[in-house]
């Protein structure tokens, strides 16, 4: 599973090329640090690009909805692109022009499956681990309407290609005698103190007590 | 300018229509929060979606590359749709069914068009001002080689809406009972200690000491 597929001639990357990952483990890595993705696809009105939440099981990223949603229609009929990025931080060189900013973004070219109905339950659990490790144990779990009423789709990773930049700004060398701070402003998703709806619910089960263990460290999603 | 524009047919939304907010006040603070965009657009190779930095100049939405950029050749051709998405927090509900997310985003149909070449400076500058303000009296200027080199192109926001989920679970009736901990685990965009590139450049800059004051409170990119 760590082993890197050959990108295809949509998937490889040449603007920056020397930032492109197509190891499954970099790609891996990045989705599953991630809540969300942008789903870009088009339809008789144009193209779209649309935010969504998102988990991965195994080679395929999902994704699900209301049986009415449009994009969900509309991704069966067409060939999607689907965009994950966390942004690292800023980067401020010496002269304006080698400004730019560290990040992990993977881009996935590919179209949209159903997932079939006898494993939509299971794939919900999935998500549900993604989002709250356990909770599939406390919520209650969703019954045959709700289910027949939710529409899960997978796109798999096999056109999956991740670019990376991390470290310091690249300055042109003439520049690195200038007067100028340089160096990065980092950016983090960090976690804040879980808030509690309503008095009900008994203590905090360890998912929540675990999200931000009183304003400690910061710490990215996903790590 | 806060004024709300009437959303187009491609623009209006339907999912979830309850949030939705088509004043500029809302659109304008979405995009200004944010350091980087999703950009759809289709090409011969059929649709894509490229995480780019952008900035706004008041009715348009601002994105740059290199000349040679494929996305910035093939936008200039191409109906594009650009989103903006911050995470803010995950919603736990009592049911599977009823958990979300809160967000904001802002989604923008349209076609980029060239900035022309005697603005290209100007609109550098405030794209400067987004990322650390002050920091165009610092850095050495682009030169005219990395002027010319560099492509700047706008989005009208004419067709832009915004979609804003906050606050807590919307639980069915029947589930308030539930001995279940419900409630939200907020996500922040925080920022991390500055880290200086080499040992040179001076004293740092208010918007490098102003970036992470002593790990103090969490703050959002741009509030």
């Amino acid at each position: 599973m760590t082993t890197a597929l050959p990108p295809s001639e949509r998937s490889r990357l040449r603007r920056a090329a020397d930032h492109a990952r197509y190891d499954r483990a970099t790609v891996h890595a990045i989705v599953d640090a991630a809540y969300l993705c942008h789903v870009a696809f088009s339809d008789g009105h144009g193209v779209h690009c649309i935010p969504t939440a998102c988990w991965r099981e195994g080679e395929h990223l999902l994704i699900h909805g209301s049986n009415g949603s449009r994009m969900l229609k509309a991704l069966l009929d067409s060939e999607a692109c689907v965009t994950i990025t966390h942004l690292d931080g800023l980067v401020l060189a010496r002269s304006a022009f080698n400004h730019t900013m560290n990040y992990r973004s993977v881009v996935v070219h590919g179209r949209f499956e159903p997932v079939p109905a006898e494993h939509k339950a299971e794939s919900l659990h999935r998500l549900m681990d993604h989002i709250a490790p356990g909770r599939r144990h406390h919520a209650r779990a969703g019954d045959a309407t709700e289910l027949a009423a939710t529409t899960l789709l997978r796109l798999p990773l096999a056109e999956a290609s991740a670019k990376v930049r991390a470290g310091g700004p690249q300055d042109d060398e003439a520049d690195l005698g200038l007067d100028v701070w340089a160096g990065v402003l980092p950016l983090l998703a960090a976690r804040g103190e879980p808030l509690r709806e309503g008095d009900g619910g008994g203590e905090p089960p360890p998912y929540v007590t675990a999200w931000c263990p009183a304003r400690g460290p910061l710490r990215r999603p996903g790590s």
